[in-house]
């Protein structure tokens, strides 16, 4: 791993108001336009009374994109540069024709321009080598889980602004955060902002959920901005093109407006094809009946027809469209529990087993799948979803909302999922979209998307670190050895949110002396336990104690030594 | 159940600032002086086609102590009622000494006053009422579980304030909020405050860790007001009788620092008596060395005079003070890892097996156990905590600090804890010590205390629920039923935070009338799913579409049915 990620690195410093202390890196991949950029965290050296020994920078994997440049000026109008477009266009897969003044790319007649496509004929891609060199990994590793079906590259040809990520259970646990506006408030601007800032914290995809009018647009705005996958529920804009009534859903509605967002470069699509009209019913006895919005569209669709779900009956052409132009599958979850009462229900499993279905459909197209989960479910009932998902969605990767493990505490529900959402990543679940402390109540602003960000960004980290993702403790040790060594200002600029952290630190102890303290505010001087434990340190190497001969020994020897060799720790008054 | 919450109720309004359509209610026992308070939230009735629909108000849990009853007026300088005084005394085995003012209880010479004494004698004290009517379980539940030491009743016979509270594996988890001065800030009323703000909100116990001057002065007025019972770490104020100096820590100096709390009326003490002289080596080589204040003392008292802890050496001598007030141990682990990379180590494991043969020493002299925990520990490293502490501690209760799942969020580590915590708590821990967003930079302020408590809150109540206490889940139920119902107020009212929940709808949906809307701001009117949910509840039920049969004759079958019988939804556009 070290020898990947130590190639020619490039460095800039990074916009000090979020991040003081870091700088931006790019590592250098085999190609002179694969260039993976990284965030650097500078640190300062270690005094002790032999000198000062020096600690290494700590490279964070960093989602901001471009705007994370500050040698970069970027302009919303233009957008960001297109990374991957000869990446897409020297592969000879695809035809170009031109969509008012942009150009829009599409699959050869007949041909698969899917990641899996790629993986599964042996093809190392470059986004392939990007995503190892950006998760520590091999590449043969990214290839064969794409291939294996195991996880996802969402990268639609039309969105060559992305920087490719993967989604997968053998990888770093990722986060969604989910923006747009809706029918009551926000604007464009708004959005695209929101954007920015929830990968500034490091969201890992944004998903689209607009329902108002400019849908289009402020899509478009976002995909030409967005260095991260961006998400879509297709069936929003559809019912917005047919007057926002239900029963004038169709196919041929739904067929265009795939194209139409394919066209304009979404990664992936929530497609609520597992909505069967016979699991409508198991629905009606509920606490909380169905509660995904494209869930209950396709189940008043169904009810109003009385025909299957025509995402369903038109599945396969869906996988031919899909397939055209890399968008990935997120097989939605329109049955999800909406409180933990419903929680790992008939209708929630039925539909789990037909996603597995069409899961293996997909597949047989090339088309590259990823499966949605719950919503909300108590803590003994989470490990059951990832177990039956990877069993009956044959290992395709899980992303979930959430889950909330209580339904107690509206205005918390970062926590209450924060909680659900670590251990289901920790149990193999690839993706977590976000909950905000809004959730229920209204639409989050700037804050709620960083708090909501945060809290998962630590689910996440919790996970990989229970799940012993290589390296990924890595950053916890070097903060906790900060902390320990009172050196104040690396343990801020380590941290998810260094501003926050060092203003807290500054509400009791402002002066700037205290960042240099040995001791800090909870304790005072006289009670202060790591100095105490440096002193015992400092005592063990001043005597010669040997800490791993003493285990061999046993305790019971080795104590006798300790104390037959004298020495005394005198505590500071 | 339900017939012991059910007898006599008194009810009173409770103070709309904190729970608007709450009221204090109590429920009585078996002898006038025993009422047991919970608040009772109050529904509004579900309007349906078919009318009214009355709901059931719900009753809960309620630390806040007479500080939430607002019929009455109490006055921080005469304190609170003393509840329990006549239980106290008609047991017939105390004796009595002014003390200054006050009145000093003590066992009559040679007899164990502790609730693990009546217990294991077969008694059910008004205590153990108190508590079954509580938590809504037996009587012998409480009785039998403190006679096996698996649940500790901590209330000191000079704390007659306490209403009665258990901690144990078979109830309902607790949480514990520290509070207290240290050298740096703080001031008593300040303290005596913080201690009501975080029994308002849900605080089980609380934990007076000053360490300043005036340490008795603080504690006397925490202890004539607070309704919970109240833990110190004794250490602390011993350490500040010999100026700071811990190597001029003695038995003698300790001793009466305990004695002197006793008779104040403290209920727990964290008595780091496991940290042994030869495991303080152990440590040498951690990230984070020794991060227990109280651990790190009595280390550093053991390497000044390589003598055993006295803590250890007199524990027996301990054991009978604790005993003749009924002082309940908090076996601290002074060796608990600061840090995910020490976890589960060598140095915690051995203290851990020490705190066991300590627990058995305890238990032979009548005194109420329990066993202090971690900390910082990995997701996957939580379990073996609680599975070691069961078995090396012989079922005793087990109360940990978190665990932070991670250390790379300092600013937001009440969430990377409340993470660990549900999940020790789901696993078997009695009681969670809470940790602010101040944990690691500084001291809470009034904002953190309450942010602290209710992430905890949370924690201990996916515990609950995840752990199938009886009950628990009906809160959330509950709450569900409103949310699904667009009883927005209802919804507001139940949760743990009402006016949080509420002003975070006014936010986007200011109004009056939205607060009966039959919408909500994230999705707007058309793509309400709980709306068209409750469209296909009302066709099923029109249509006599009987989902328990369906589910017996299998689905494919009940799709058939449901698609012969015809029907159309028409959604409202």
């Amino acid at each position: 791993m070290t020898d990947v990620i130590d190639r020619e690195a490039v460095a800039a410093p990074v916009d000090g108001s979020a991040f003081p202390g870091s700088r931006r890196v790019y590592v250098a991949g085999s190609r002179p336009d694969l260039r993976v950029p990284f965030r650097e965290v500078t640190q300062s050296p270690t005094r002790g009374a032999s000198g000062e020994t020096s600690n290494p920078p700590l490279r964070l994997y960093d989602t901001s994109g471009p705007h994370g440049d500050p040698s970069l000026r970027i302009s919303a109008e233009a957008g960001l540069a297109p990374l991957r477009a000869e990446w897409i266009r020297e592969r000879g897969d695809v035809v170009e024709h031109a969509q008012g003044a942009r150009t829009v790319l599409r699959a050869r007649p007949g041909a698969a321009v899917t990641q899996l496509h790629y993986a599964r004929r042996g093809d190392v891609t470059p986004e392939m080598e990007f995503i190892a060199i950006r998760e520590g990994v091999p590449t043969e590793q990214v290839r064969d889980e794409v291939a294996r079906g195991r996880a996802i590259i969402p990268a639609n040809i039309n969105h060559p602004e992305l920087e490719p990520m993967i989604i997968g259970a053998r990888f770093l646990v990722k986060v969604n955060a989910n923006i747009g506006n809706s029918a009551v408030v926000s604007s464009i601007d708004a959005e695209v902002e929101k954007m920015r800032w929830a990968t500034r914290w490091g969201a890992d995809t944004i998903m689209d959920l607009s329902t108002g009018r400019d849908i289009h647009e402020t899509r478009e705005w976002i995909l030409r901005n967005s260095p991260v996958p961006v998400g879509t529920v297709p069936i929003y804009q559809a019912l917005e093109k047919v007057g926002g009534r239900a029963e004038e859903l169709s196919w041929d509605v739904y067929r265009a407006t795939i194209i139409e967002q394919a066209e304009q470069g979404v990664d992936y699509f929530t497609v609520h094809a597992g909505v069967l009209l016979r699991y409508v019913p198991l629905t009606a006895q509920r606490v909380t009946g169905i509660v995904s919005r494209g869930g209950s569209i396709m189940a008043a669709w169904c009810l109003a027809h009385h025909e299957e779900n025509f995402l369903y009956t038109h599945f396969e052409e869906l996988c031919e469209i899909l397939r055209a132009y890399d968008v990935s599958f997120s097989l939605g979850d329109g049955l999800r529990p909406g409180s933990i009462a419903d929680a790992n229900d008939e209708a929630q499993l039925s539909e789990l087993r037909t996603l597995g279905e069409l899961t293996q459909v997909a597949w047989r197209h090339d088309v590259q799948v990823m499966i949605e989960g719950p919503g909300h479910v108590p803590m003994h009932k989470i490990k059951e979803n990832v177990d039956l998902q990877m069993e009956l969605c044959h290992e395709a990767p899980f992303y979930t909302l959430g889950p909330l493990t209580t339904d107690i505490a509206p205005g918390y529900d970062h926590i209450t999922s924060a909680i659900g959402a670590a251990m289901i990543g920790w149990y193999g679940t690839a993706m977590l979209c976000y909950v905000t402390p809004k959730e229920h109540l209204g639409l989050p602003d700037r804050q709620d998307v960083k708090d909501g960000v945060i809290a998962y960004k630590i689910a996440a980290h919790a996970a990989d670190v229970a799940k012993g993702h290589p390296g990924a403790q890595r950053w916890d040790d070097t903060l906790s050895q900060a902390r320990f060594e009172f050196r104040w200002d690396d343990q801020f600029n380590l941290s998810l949110d260094p501003v926050t952290a060092r203003s807290m630190h500054d509400e009791t102890l402002p002066a700037q002396g205290a960042k240099v303290a040995h001791f800090c505010s909870m304790c005072g001087p006289k009670f202060c336990s790591m100095r105490i434990t440096q002193d015992i340190r400092d005592y063990a190497a001043s005597h010669g104690v040997d800490v791993d001969a003493g285990r061999q020994l046993g305790l019971e020897e080795k104590s006798r030594e300790f104390l037959e060799r004298g020495g005394r720790i005198t505590l500071p008054a």
